[in-house]
């Protein structure tokens, strides 16, 4: 029995140098009722698809992460999980933020992923290199313990392991695999050098899994030299993950705030545009054709390479939104930009973490991506309409700032717009679109009865407004009364946006 | 009406600017029938003393804030208002962690603790006078928010009030006050410097909002230019919150991870512990003299004045806890410590955060504070008699981390014992007990209730060690079978540990 080390002070992955194991006769014995449970509780979550599972693998190299991996395919119907050997990062991003990454390969409800080398591995491996400092590196796991807990409040249920090899342990497994010509391919240098760095490599996850080990989503150090240990150790722990997340009656859910309220005077943000400016027809071609000009050339420089540009439209019904994206549409090369409309998620959305469908909208560096309504449905329509719980509304304000910051971080260029017509405009188009044939498309039922909820709408934009105009990616209000207004002010908002960006 | 600014790209304070007001008709009709929910709701709380609330009101200086304060403690009845002006923080902590000062106040459950002036104040006048860096400011919202999550986790309802002026508005103010001689006393030349500095106190105050606002606890921007509007709208605004509330039926609570499974092999680091090791009694009497006496010298050395020590003894029943703290309280001079024996709570404890009980504790510097038991119970005793959720023991890990953080950041010194005998020493321990006269208060039936569950318990300390066994806070553990060889180690240990402090 080995002695205590450290006149018995204990550090953090004491557990997991125990020298933990499972005889052959017990792992035989146990294995198949666990495989067993563990394809059941699959199956319920296949079948009643009540939330989706993220398995993270981490740990020492050699430690058995790539063996869990193929374990858990194997142990499991392989065709409802996803696998994600996350490759140290090149160029595939294009310009994108770093968790594009992940966010497009989240699971949907009744389906697992499993990474090995997550959201986790860039931040640890640029620390122990030095590459980031220790502010840096605090940073990034805040960045991601809030995308964890969106993860969880959305649902998924997330489970964390750890594989833990000592120093001499790491060895051993490293020499063992050398000495076989059909497992020496498996050491690289790499995995010398990192061997010498072990110490470092030990301070940095310690203080890694300490500072993201929440209640959500803590993370299981599990030692790794016993493979029959680790595999029941991780196949139980799963599934104990599985079935009580199965079992549970009730979603919990956040405390929420009581929503906020709405100006007693009855006064808005929005009662103080001057809807009735104007711009003549004349004046209007003219400037047009300056401003789609301007744009155009901004789009065509080689600094215009570096960046994105991600544009929203949000406004009223019939306020001119099509429109004017047409006119900014137009000034582009066509293999430049995309238009997303955004209409009622798709089964494939709903089945994912709200803001994933946008997420994969994102463009490449050196395109546009112009949002026909967007993420901002949120905390407008679906939250007047109770598509989606009080807390889940009231948490996607600080979602949404976190999204743009990462945007904004990444060389996006964000412009948000917000065209406003008044009531009496809006009836006015309505009667126009019913009465014209080729516009009676553009009119439904549901358009009528979002304007019996005018004063509610309201209440929810001008909340949107104080929320997420921020000094990152401001809100743009645009008096949309006169078309020929509104498209111009769009166009030189976006146009001077873009410049003082380049 | 005034025209949008900045071509109506909107900034957050925004809607805040508008001019809000309510005619003193409107007040007049609706104050009494406000005031009257107020109390109504607020005797509810108390009565039913389901909840603790926090209102904080931060902003603008001249926009209300000491009004507003008043206004409440008018409006409900202020026997069950607590109300906090924090003054810029002198020398009161005498070496305690920043956040001890809001702990102390931290209002029981069925109390509503007002705080003009909070944990916000620091962080924000320290960045806006360039004494923070950002980097800086970030982490302390940080902790700020982990705090809040904590509170709202415990149960308390957080209020967040900020209240907003324009520059003129401020000046305004300013001038109407310094104008009449009943009220210039309450501009002085700090305000004047202020206003001067207005911009760089928005462009952090945005940041600050925009970060802090979460969906249990966002911050409520009140224009406080028109005193009849701020009134009505804080008023509304705080009886909205208490009655969501109030009328709440089921108590929110987050998602929580499924428990830790225990070491499939059962093999556990308290196994490895060589319980047989042994010290005669010379060898005993002359190492504790050695060592009472470094202690001793330690403790009044000019530099130990700097720092205080936080000591914690967990450990079996039966184990020798007391016995080795006598050990060690022998050594100092008795005006210089605390032994705080921690038993079930008190009433007062139970309607506060579970760890407001070991805040009030914690020492001056240049003291020491001796824990016989701790804030450990929440992920022992708590868990396993499930005198708490499962929410609650699991996120305590993360909050006891965080506690014994900041300690370390105060320059606490923070030593932790477990003390562990053998399910066989322990039996002997307790029959001992029982036959002799002197020693019979000492066990209890609880006793043998808690050594049936001798398993359960060991579970849950390892799971303990793996947690919250940190670099800056290590457990020490005990080989406790020998009494001798048990307190010479603890002395030992905290000897050099303070030595290492020094």
């Amino acid at each position: 029995m080995a002695p205590p080390r450290r006149a018995s002070v204990l550090i953090m992955f004491e557990s997991a140098e125990l020298g933990h194991s499972i005889d052959k006769e017990r792992y035989e014995r146990e294995e198949p009722e666990l495989r067993h449970a563990l394809l059941t509780a699959q199956y319920e979550l296949v079948k009643s698809a009540k939330f989706s599972v993220v398995i993270l693998i981490g740990g020492v190299d050699g430690a058995g992460k790539g063996e869990t991996l193929n374990l858990l395919n194997e142990w499991m119907d392989p065709r409802h999980i996803q696998t994600n050997a996350m490759r140290p990062v090149g160029d595939e991003l294009y310009g994108r933020p770093q968790m594009w990454r992940f966010w497009r390969v989240l699971p949907p409800k009744g389906r697992i992923a499993i990474f090995v080398g997550s959201w986790y591995s860039q931040p640890l491996i640029k620390r122990v290199y030095g590459e980031i400092k220790p502010g840096k590196l605090d940073q990034q796991l805040e960045e991601i313990l809030r995308f964890e807990r969106m993860l969880s409040d959305e649902g998924t249920l997330i489970l964390k392991y750890w594989l833990h090899l000592s120093k001499d342990g790491q060895r051993r497994r490293f020499k063992a695999l050398a000495k076989s010509k059909a497992t020496a391919w498996r050491v690289n240098d790499t995995d010398w050098k990192h061997l010498a760095m072990y110490k470092r490599f030990q301070r940095v996850s310690e203080h890694l899994l300490r500072t993201t080990s929440t209640a959500e989503a803590p993370w299981v150090v599990v030692e790794g030299s016993d493979e029959r240990y680790r595999n029941l150790t991780i196949g139980t722990s799963v599934l104990a993950g599985l079935r009580k997340r199965l079992d549970q009656v009730t979603r919990p859910t956040r405390p929420t705030a009581p929503p906020m309220i709405r100006a007693l005077d009855g006064v808005s943000v929005l009662d103080r545009l001057d809807l009735g400016q104007k711009v003549d027809k004349v004046a209007y071609g003219d400037e047009l054709g300056t401003l789609q000009g301007e744009l155009n050339r901004l789009t065509r420089t080689r600094r215009f390479e570096k960046l994105s540009v991600v544009a929203v439209f949000e406004g009223c019904d019939a306020a001119g939104k099509g429109g004017a994206i047409r006119r900014v549409t137009q000034a582009l090369d066509a293999r430049q930009y995309d238009v997303i409309p955004i209409a009622a998620p798709t089964d494939e959305e709903k089945s994912r973490p709200y803001l994933w469908r946008f997420w994969r909208q994102l463009p490449e560096r050196g395109r546009l991506a112009v949002f026909d309504r967007s993420w901002y449905g949120r905390v407008l329509v679906e939250r007047i309409e109770r598509y989606c719980s009080d807390g889940d509304w009231a948490r996607a304000y600080g979602e949404i700032n976190d999204f743009e910051q990462q945007l904004v971080d990444a060389d996006t260029v964000v412009v948000k717009f917000w065209l406003q017509i008044s009531k009496d405009e809006q009836l006015r188009r309505f009667e126009e679109r019913k009465a014209t044939a080729f516009k009676q498309h553009k009119i439904t039922d549901e358009d009528w009865r979002n304007r019996d909820k005018w004063d509610l709408y309201n209440v929810a934009v001008c909340e949107m407004f104080d929320r997420t105009s921020t000094d990152l990616a401001p809100w743009t209000l645009v008096e949309a009364n006169d078309k020929y207004f509104a498209r111009l002010k769009v166009l030189r908002t976006l146009v001077r946006t873009i410049e003082a960006a380049l």
